[in-house]
């Protein structure tokens, strides 16, 4: 066989590792994955060393077959991957990913760089609920600080009461209090840096979540002062962590400004729709970004817009027959609200495009 | 794992193969290959049955994996596909391979369709050189009937002495003679036809062959006339075959009108620009079609310009410094003039891909 470019070890084997090594084949790259889980998505394109993904043999296994190792997770031991750093290069760096594992050093980092936050303090005991609630006001949103994601973890509460029981129920472990915001909408970008220092960002991308879980997203979001500012609070970020890679931070939209609400130190959902919408993908860029090689454009094509297939993939026959649906199956059993694949559909007219994509969202809700 | 919604066995495992496989997995389809190679291109990307084309047991296996057999090669043995058909669906045609096989029975096959050829006569042995000639004056391109492909298995001869000395250099076997066609330019058109006979043309393609070898191809070549002459003539191959999946044909642009040269009843070479620059690709929209699923559309999304990369892949990191270009590595091993890996560019504006493509061409030619 011939020996590929350089392979790339990813950590975590979803449907993220799976559009990596797809993205990975045509670029010469192959990816070798690491997931808990012996029927992963990665696992039915690539090959998958199948462990926890903090194991230190199977992480030693995965630094030997590579040449550079990266995540498609963020919740992964971020002292194994200082560790690996001792034997292989990765990237994006450790301090980074440590920084969106927690809400309260994430919030603090968003603050120390000038990038507008929600109203926020930290939560260790329940003493901290009552000075928390006086500070922010009504309602006050409690999140977990570690392993909160697709909305679990956190809870909205309205006064004092529903604010302790909140607390008992997400395990009187370190929270972050956030002030809420009024938001018209939410945006998100996702930018890479390369090896060079060199930055590029892809266009505002507006996300609809329900249930805490992305839906849709359309893009590009056409606001050239959201961009700059958008882009501003991205490459500060990027440049604090000398980061190598994909980056995506979530905004809230509100009035004329962004609202810094989180940021995953990887390839993003709301970034899918750069794989029809954009010059080139996420998932290349990403590579190309940890492969050492120069980034390909982030320029959009046309207009794009992206909805999550949850719980089941509906049939491929009928989702086809939308005219322009490209479709993303991850090769996952069917599951409530598990993200099972996405579809995106493309168009240079935006009117068209999403009067085609009403149709779709029609269809993919009656048949999930 | 989770089950894929349909398995497609391919018979070939090569470049092709690989971009089947690669274009499948997205859709929820996973391709099965069969190649004689322990190191195919499609065997890093998707598992391979490693066998003779024709071996019994080997294909009795395909079939077995799979819901579907296709091909990526047109040498295969019609026969086997004939009694592959009492086993599993079989697509395309093995009528339509036939045809493609045999540079008589093809040539005959446009004739009766009412598709321009150039004049050709049958040579099956050296008795009938100079009658041949005769018929279609000098100079007389002989070529093997069987077997051949990339500019194997051909002569241009100017005189009778010539005639007879490539007669024995083709081995003496049976061949067509055909008359010398002056062409301005060659053209290609990729058809798709889908389960339910719909029909999808891709935009008329414009190649560059050098010895034989197809180097560049440009598209859309936007000519109406042509275009609908060429769709005219795919059109009539297709129905007549009942055929499913993607056909090419490859067409000498002479005068105001098309001359076919040659057809290929699967992918090919002169629709790998699809990939990056019409909405579906011709590998998508061929496994669309095998799967029993609706096609999806042919439109060109700007325009696009595709290099092979012959003998080895240059620099990854110097191609992609070109902006806009696509690799595409097959992961095959170095050898002259062999095809692996093709590099494509897309853009809005004609004259700016043209601009940026010569600078391609110059990187590629210098590096490989």
């Amino acid at each position: 066989m011939s020996a590929p470019f350089k392979t790339i070890g990813v950590i975590g084997g979803g449907q993220l590792g799976r559009m990596l090594a797809l993205a990975g084949y045509p670029l010469g790259l192959r990816c070798v994955l690491l997931d808990p889980a012996p029927d992963s998505p990665a696992g039915q394109v690539a090959d998958v060393i199948t462990a926890p993904l903090d194991d230190p043999a199977a992480l030693e296994q995965l630094a030997a077959a590579a040449d550079v190792v990266t995540i498609e997770i963020e919740n992964v031991s971020v002292q194994r991957l200082e560790w690996l750093q001792g034997i292989v290069p990765v990237h994006p760096p450790p301090a980074a990913v440590a920084a969106a594992q927690d809400r309260l050093l994430e919030k603090q980092l968003f603050r120390s760089l000038g990038i507008p936050t929600a109203p926020f303090v930290a939560v260790d005991s329940a003493s901290d609920l009552e000075p928390a609630a006086r500070a922010l006001g009504w309602p006050v949103v409690l999140k977990l600080r570690r392993l909160g994601y697709d909305g679990r973890g956190q809870r909205i509460v309205r006064d004092a009461e529903a604010l302790a029981a909140a607390w008992r129920e997400l395990g009187e472990r370190p929270c972050i209090a956030e002030g809420w915001v009024r938001f018209e909408r939410e945006l998100s970008l996702v930018a890479v840096r390369g090896a060079d220092g060199a930055l590029a960002f892809y266009p505002l991308a507006e996300n609809v979540h329900r249930d805490g879980i992305l839906r849709t997203t359309v893009a590009p979001y056409a606001d050239g002062a959201l961009q700059r500012s958008a882009e501003r609070y991205l490459a500060a970020i990027l440049e604090r962590f000398d980061y190598r890679g994909v980056l995506t931070v979530e905004f809230f939209h509100t009035g004329d400004r962004l609202v810094a609400n989180e940021m995953a130190p990887r390839v993003h959902n709301s970034g899918h729709w750069t794989i029809e919408g954009a010059e080139t993908s996420q998932f290349a860029n990403h590579l190309r970004a940890v492969a050492g090689w120069p980034l390909g454009s982030t320029a959009p094509r046309g207009h794009a817009a992206m909805i999550n297939l949850l719980g089941r993939v509906p049939p491929p026959e009928r989702l086809l027959a939308v005219p322009g649906a490209h479709l993303h199956a991850y090769g996952k059993s069917p599951r409530a609200n598990r993200k099972v694949g996405h579809c995106t559909l493309v168009d240079a007219d935006r009117d068209r495009l999403l009067a085609r994509f009403r149709a779709l969202q029609a269809l993919v809700e009656a048949e999930t």
